[in-house]
Parts: C-alpha cells; sequence; structure tokens
C-alpha cells in the first residue's frame, strides 16, 4: 500500500519547533501564519500569568493551577513540566483533532518537551530554532520585557546548555536578526520535503 | 563541533534523482536549472548514441565502447551498468571536484543505478521521482520518440516493477503532466530541508 506511488495519501505531521529562549518561535510562527503556511498551531496550556500583550488561547491557554492540575490527572495532556517554577503542558485533545482532519500541527515547546515528545512520538518532526549568534542571544534576551537582570543571566546558562542537545533533533533552523522570512522558507521547505518522505512519518493511521 | 550551532557550516550534498523511464528527470533539471537553484549536475556517461536533440556533455557524456570500458578498467566510475545493452555509469573525478568546491551535485540516474550509488554511499540523498498516474506514465513512454513499440512495451514493464522499489528511497515526487513548477518546489525544498538537518549529510570529510 504505501509502496504504491499512485494511491499515495496525504499524512499530517506533528512538527515540534523548539529552540531555547530567544530564538524567535513565536516571531516563526506568526509569520507561517500571516505567510498562509497551512498548519494548525496548537498552544501550550500554562499556570503563568500572562505577560504584557499576551492573549490567552492565542500565545496561551492560561490556566489556573488548580485547572492545571486537573489536565494532568486526567491524562488530558501530551506532555508537561515545570519550568521556571510553573506548569506548561501541551493538551492532547486539540493536536489529535487537527490531525484526523488532516492537518499538520505545530507545537511551540521549550528543549525538555522537545524532548518528552520525541520519546512519546518518536514519529515527531523536531526542530531547533537558534539565533545566529551568542551576541544576537544575548541581546535578544536582555531586550525582552517583564524578566529581572538574574531571570535573564539563568535564561542565557540554560540557552548555552540547551543548545547542546542539537544533535537529538532533525533540523536546525536559524533565525537570524532581520532575516524572519528566511527561517519561515526554511521551515516550510522542511513541511513539504517530510511530505515528500518515501516513508511517511505517520502520527495517526 | 557538529554540535555548534554558531559554527555550523555548510555540506554540500550528492542528489540522486532516479525514477521510472518517462518520469521527467531531465525536465525537472533543466528547469531547475531554468529557475537558478545551485547545483552541479553531473552528466552520466553511456556508449548508446545520441538520441535526436541530445547533446553531448550537457545531456549525456557520449563515449564509445572502447573509452567507455577504459573508464571502467581505470575505476573512474562511481557506479556504471548495463541497461538495455548499453553501458552507462556516473564519472567520478566532477562528482567530487564539484563536492570539494561546495556545491551540491545532482546524479540523474535509474532505479538500479540509485541502488548501486545508495550502497556505495548511504549519505546521498535519493529521490524517486514519478508520473502522477499509470495512464499518464504509459502515455509519455508512447509519446517519446526513438523507441520501437517493443521496446516501450518493454519500458513500461520494467517501469511499473521499478515502482515497487520507493522504499529504499529517501523521497517521492511526482511529477504531474502540467505541473513541473510544482515537482522542482519539491525538489527544491528536498535540498534547503537536508542542509538544515541537524546532522547533515556529508559525502566528503
Amino acid at each position: 500500500m504505501e509502496n504504491d506511488i499512485f494511491t499515495r495519501t496525504f499524512s499530517p505531521l506533528l512538527i515540534v519547533l523548539s529552540g531555547t529562549a530567544g530564538a524567535g518561535k513565536d516571531s516563526v510562527i506568526r509569520r507561517m501564519q500571516e505567510r498562509d503556511i497551512p498548519f494548525e498551531f496548537v498552544v501550550t496550556a500554562t499556570s503563568r500569568s500572562p505577560r504584557p500583550g499576551e492573549v490567552n488561547g492565542r500565545d496561551y491557554l492560561f490556566l489556573s493551577q488548580t485547572e492545571f492540575q486537573a489536565m494532568v490527572r486526567n491524562d488530558e495532556l501530551l506532555e508537561h513540566a515545570v519550568v521556571y517554577n510553573q506548569h506548561k503542558g501541551i493538551p492532547k485533545q486539540p493536536v489529535f483533532k487537527a490531525l484526523q482532519s488532516g492537518k499538520d500541527v505545530l507545537l511551540r515547546v521549550d528543549v525538555q518537551g522537545a524532548a518528552t515528545i520525541r520519546s512519546r512520538y518518536p514519529q515527531a518532526v523536531t526542530v531547533f530554532l537558534s539565533a545566529l549568534s551568542e551576541e544576537e542571544l544575548t541581546r535578544r534576551l536582555f531586550r525582552r520585557g517583564g524578566d529581572s537582570p538574574d531571570q535573564v543571566a539563568l535564561r542565557l546558562r540554560t540557552a548555552l546548555e540547551e543548545m547542546k542537545q542539537i544533535s537529538e533533533f532533525d533540523y536546525v533552523v536559524i533565525n537570524a536578526d532581520n532575516r524572519l522570512d528566511e527561517a519561515v522558507d526554511v521551515l516550510h521547505a522542511i513541511l513539504r520535503a517530510e511530505h515528500a518522505r518515501a516513508d511517511p512519518r505517520r502520527i495517526i493511521p
């Protein structure tokens, strides 16, 4: 079946967009949406408070500790973890609903979350997004609002540590300053190439 | 080294464009060149005579039986085989020269040749090009000049047999009638995606 070219069907992908803080995951996702690249973005649920400008349901699903714990208890999360003392996790239901309707699903997860998803769903396509240089990364982390200098320093140390794990990922995409569209082009190319695999990475049967 | 994102360098790829007769390999390569997609096309050497319109050095390297045998004896071919009683093979020297100068190399080879290259260079990126349907393929084989009806029938049987081997390839690209640019887009995406691999498929050290 799988080997019959003339009857091949579209297999939706589970794409994990990861990378360090300051890599620009949110900007990349927003630009992909603006460019009408077809995929379903499933937002992460979190127990932390919204940062200035963040919108519930678009950036994150903001839950109370109690609501989050209930999702954990009911096994409603694809993966979840405590990062910087806050709960984060990907709700299962919208992921499988989108895949079943034939849509590629894109998740934005930190490096720890990517490792969990990879171990549970080895067919997931994992992408590590990165700044072009350490200077660029440092600048971005300092510019970002809402964090104390200590938090920034911690994020930078964590980022440099996380970068050692890139060989666990399928792809590395560089998101350099003022070259957002290049990063989006490469991500788009990855989606097209993965759909052309002779042996597609099927998440759902 | 390989794991340091900030010092990653470009690794040239060896791309094997294969597929059955009538898949449209030549048209795809020509359109890729017209669209200035950067790669070096290394032509196959053959002992058969040129078909109408074929140019020596552009389409094939046309050699005498004697010249071809000398290349085989001197181990100057990446792979070679006898297909339909004619010798075909890829000269090594231009392949490694281009790779060493940092260029992606694209080879056009039949399914048998692709299998040989894959076994010798498992890092090669292999693509199986195909018509959209059996009707389309049959029509193309009949339309093609220079073959007798018996030769066409043999090519069609061989093609359907070769299609059973697609799972040996990395990618399958459909080249449907009047949708050449779509096939080229997918090939271009494959090149970009392969260059973004966390663990690049290096042919040369």
